[in-house]
C-alpha cells in the first residue's frame, strides 16, 4: 500500500489547529452577533504564526473577518485567513469581507461552513476569481463547525425558525420538584453557574406560566455574587394567564416579553429575528415543544439524588408507547460539581 | 522548599503500577471467590519483571497468593508480592498465604487492604517476623482496593449485611415504562450487554413481585447470542405474590429463591453468606430499598429518550420534601453506545 503525503501537510495541520481555535474564538460572539452568524477568524502571517484573532460584533459593528485582519495589519499581507463561514460578499452595513480580505492581500482563505444565505454568499467565488487560493475545510472540520456556535443560526437559516434548546434540571428518577412542592435548589451551584453561561449565549429564556407562578423566576444571568451579566436575554413567559406588574420576570429593561398562547410554534414566530430560544421549563411546557416537535437540543443537569415522588420534567409529551418516544443524540458530557451535564441534539428521523 | 527523593523511587512506582494491575486482575473473582473476598496478586522477580498473576479462585480453590506464586515458581525467590488484601495468617483449607510467601522465599510484599477478618488477619505480622520486608500501599492506593472490587466483600464484613447495588434503567425523564406498559428496550444493545456482565459478577439478583408480574423475567446472565454465561447469580423474588411454577424465573438450577416478604433487611438476611446483591427494580421495590437506607449504589443506565408518561424509575422513597432526597456521590460515568451509564455510591451522611 502506498501512502501519499500532501506536500502542504504540516500547512493543513497547522490550519486545522486554527479553526479549531476560530470556532472555539466564535463562542465569544453567541448572544451578541443576533441576528448576523457567531464567526470567529484568525489570521496567520506568512510563517503560519498567529497574527490576528476575532468574533463577530454586535449588530453594526465589525465581522470576525475584519476584527482579525485588522489585528493583523500589515502582517496579514501573503498570509492565511481562516474562519468559521464563508466570507460575505455583500454590500452590508460594513462592507463586503471577500473585498476586506484582498484589500488585506492575504494569499489563501480557508473556511469551513458555506454561507447558506443568498444575500451573502459568493465572497468564496469573488476571493478565487481574484486570484486568492480559496480551500473549504475538511468534511470533518466543517461538521464540528456546523455542531460549534454557528449551530442556531443555521438552523434558522434553514428551517425559518429558532433553534430550540430545552433545559431542565432533575433527580436520578426524573423528578423537578418533590412531593411538597420544593425544587430549590436540585443541582448544585456549579449546574447553576453553567445556567447562568448559557443564558449569555442565547436570544431568549422562556418558561410556562406554572414555573412563573410556583417560582417567580426573574430569568436573568447573574454571576456568582447575584450581579447581572453585561449580557442578557429576553426573558418570556409563555401561556394564557396574566403576569401581574410586579412579577419578578418583568424587570424594568424592556427585554420581557408575554407570550400569550399555548402554541409553540406561535410562540416563537411571536418572537421574532432570534436566533436561539433557551426553553427552562416546566414539565407542561417542554411536553408541549416536544409534541410539537419543537426540541432540537436538550441539556440536562442530573443530581444524584432520588426523590420517589413530585413532578416529574416533563407531562404529557403526546407518547403513548416507547417506540414514539422522542430519541436525542448526547453530543457532550460532563461533571458539574456533583451533578452530571448532558447535552444532546434531535436524533435524525 | 527542599525535596527528597527516597532511593526507593523507582521500585514504589513499578509497585504502584503492579497494584492497578492487581486490582483489575482481582474484577475475575466477583462472583467466583464468595464467600471469600475477591483479591488479585502479582508476583514480581528481583528484575522487577512480572513472573505471575493470580486472582482468587471458587471456595475450595486457591487463594489469589498461591495462583501468583504457583505460575512464579522458582523466579519469585528474592522477589516481590504484590496484593490488594493482606495474605491471610489462618489455617483454613489452603494453608496460610503467609507461610506460602515464606517458602516460596520472597523477599518483599506490598499489600493495600488490611484484612479486617479476626481470623484470617495477622498475615503482615507474621512475615515480618519471618524477616520479610512487608509494605502497606500509599493511601490513595488503598483507597483505590477498598473501592474496587473488594468492596462488597469488605462491606459485609463491617457491617454483617451484603452490599447492595440498585440498578434501573430510564429514560431522561426518569420513566421506566411507557403509558402503555411498554418497557423493552428502553436502553441498547451495549447498556444491555453491560447488564448481564454485571450479573456475572455479583451473588444475587433481585426483583419485585411486580417487575416479575408485568415482565416475567428470567434474570440470568446472557451473552449476546442469548446462550447462558458460565457463570451464573441467585435470582430472587420478593413479594408475597406466590411465583407460580411455570414462571421463567425459576428456571431448574435450583438457583431460584422466593423471598416472601415485604422487608429488605429480612430479605438480605433470608440469603445467607452472600457479598453482593443486585436489586434491578421496580420502581416500588427500589422505593422500600431507599427508604429503608439500604441501597449502597446505584447503576443508572439512561436513554437519551423523553416519555412524559408512564412508570417514574422509584415510587415511595419515604422523601416528603427536597432536603430528605436519597443523594449519591458519583464514582464512574460512561457512554453505552446511545445511552449514558452512572455508577454512584451513597453519599456520607
Ligand atoms: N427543575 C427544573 O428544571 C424546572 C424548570 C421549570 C419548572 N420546574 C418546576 O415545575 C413546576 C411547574 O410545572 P408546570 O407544569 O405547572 O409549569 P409550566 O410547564 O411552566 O407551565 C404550565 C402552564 O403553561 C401554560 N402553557 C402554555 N402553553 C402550553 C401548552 N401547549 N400546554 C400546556 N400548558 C401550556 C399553561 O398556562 P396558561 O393557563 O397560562 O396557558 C400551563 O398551565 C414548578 O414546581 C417548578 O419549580 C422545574
Ligand atoms: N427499566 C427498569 O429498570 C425496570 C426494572 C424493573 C421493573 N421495571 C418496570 O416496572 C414495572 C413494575 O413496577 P412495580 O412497582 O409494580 O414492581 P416492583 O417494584 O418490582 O414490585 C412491586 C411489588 O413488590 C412487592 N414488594 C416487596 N416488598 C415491598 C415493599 N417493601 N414495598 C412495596 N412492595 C413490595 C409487592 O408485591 P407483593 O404483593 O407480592 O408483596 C409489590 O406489589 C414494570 O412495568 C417493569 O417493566 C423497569
Amino acid at each position: 500500500m502506498t501512502m501519499t503525503h500532501a506536500p502542504d501537510g504540516g500547512r493543513r495541520r497547522r490550519e486545522r489547529e486554527v479553526l479549531a481555535d476560530a470556532i472555539a474564538l466564535s463562542r465569544s460572539a453567541l448572544g451578541v452577533s443576533t441576528p448576523n452568524p457567531p464567526v470567529g477568524a484568525v489570521v496567520l502571517d506568512t510563517a503560519g504564526e498567529v497574527v490576528g484573532r476575532g468574533a463577530t460584533e454586535a449588530p453594526g459593528g465589525r465581522h470576525a473577518e475584519v476584527v482579525a485582519l485588522d489585528e493583523a495589519g500589515e502582517r496579514a499581507r501573503g498570509g492565511t485567513l481562516v474562519v468559521t463561514l464563508e466570507p460575505c460578499d455583500h454590500q452590508g452595513r460594513t462592507g463586503p469581507c471577500s473585498a476586506r480580505a484582498l484589500a488585506a492581500g492575504v494569499a489563501r482563505v480557508v473556511y469551513a461552513v458555506a454561507d447558506p444565505n443568498p444575500l451573502a454568499s459568493g465572497g468564496a467565488q469573488t476571493l478565487r476569481r481574484a486570484g486568492t487560493d480559496v480551500a473549504r475545510a475538511d468534511d470533518d472540520e466543517v461538521a464540528a463547525a456546523e455542531q460549534g456556535p454557528l449551530r442556531a443560526w443555521l438552523h434558522r437559516q434553514h428551517s425559518g425558525r429558532p433553534y430550540v434548546t430545552w433545559k431542565y434540571a432533575a433527580t436520578l428518577d426524573g423528578r423537578v420538584a418533590a412531593a411538597d412542592g420544593t425544587s430549590r435548589w436540585i443541582t448544585g451551584p456549579d449546574s447553576r453557574r453553567h445556567v447562568h453561561g448559557r443564558r449569555q449565549e442565547i436570544d431568549v429564556v422562556v418558561v410556562g406560566s406554572g414555573t412563573f407562578a410556583a417560582d417567580d423566576p426573574s430569568l436573568t444571568a447573574r454571576s456568582d455574587d447575584g450581579a447581572l451579566t453585561d449580557r442578557q436575554p429576553l426573558r418570556a413567559v409563555m401561556g394564557l394567564a396574566p403576569v401581574p406588574p410586579g412579577a419578578a420576570v418583568r424587570g424594568t429593561d424592556g427585554r420581557f416579553r408575554h407570550l400569550a398562547t399555548r402554541d409553540p410554534a406561535e410562540a416563537l414566530a411571536m418572537l421574532g429575528d432570534v436566533q436561539h430560544v433557551l426553553v427552562e421549563g416546566g414539565p407542561r411546557l417542554a411536553g408541549a415543544f416536544l409534541s410539537a416537535g419543537l426540541v432540537d437540543e436538550v441539556e440536562a443537569y442530573i443530581a444524584p439524588l432520588v426523590l420517589g415522588g413530585g413532578r416529574s420534567a416533563v407531562e404529557e409529551a403526546g407518547v403513548g408507547t416507547l417506540t414514539d418516544a422522542h430519541g436525542f443524540e448526547v453530543r457532550e458530557s460532563a461533571t458539574l460539581g456533583r451533578d452530571v451535564y448532558l447535552r444532546m441534539t434531535r436524533r435524525p428521523a
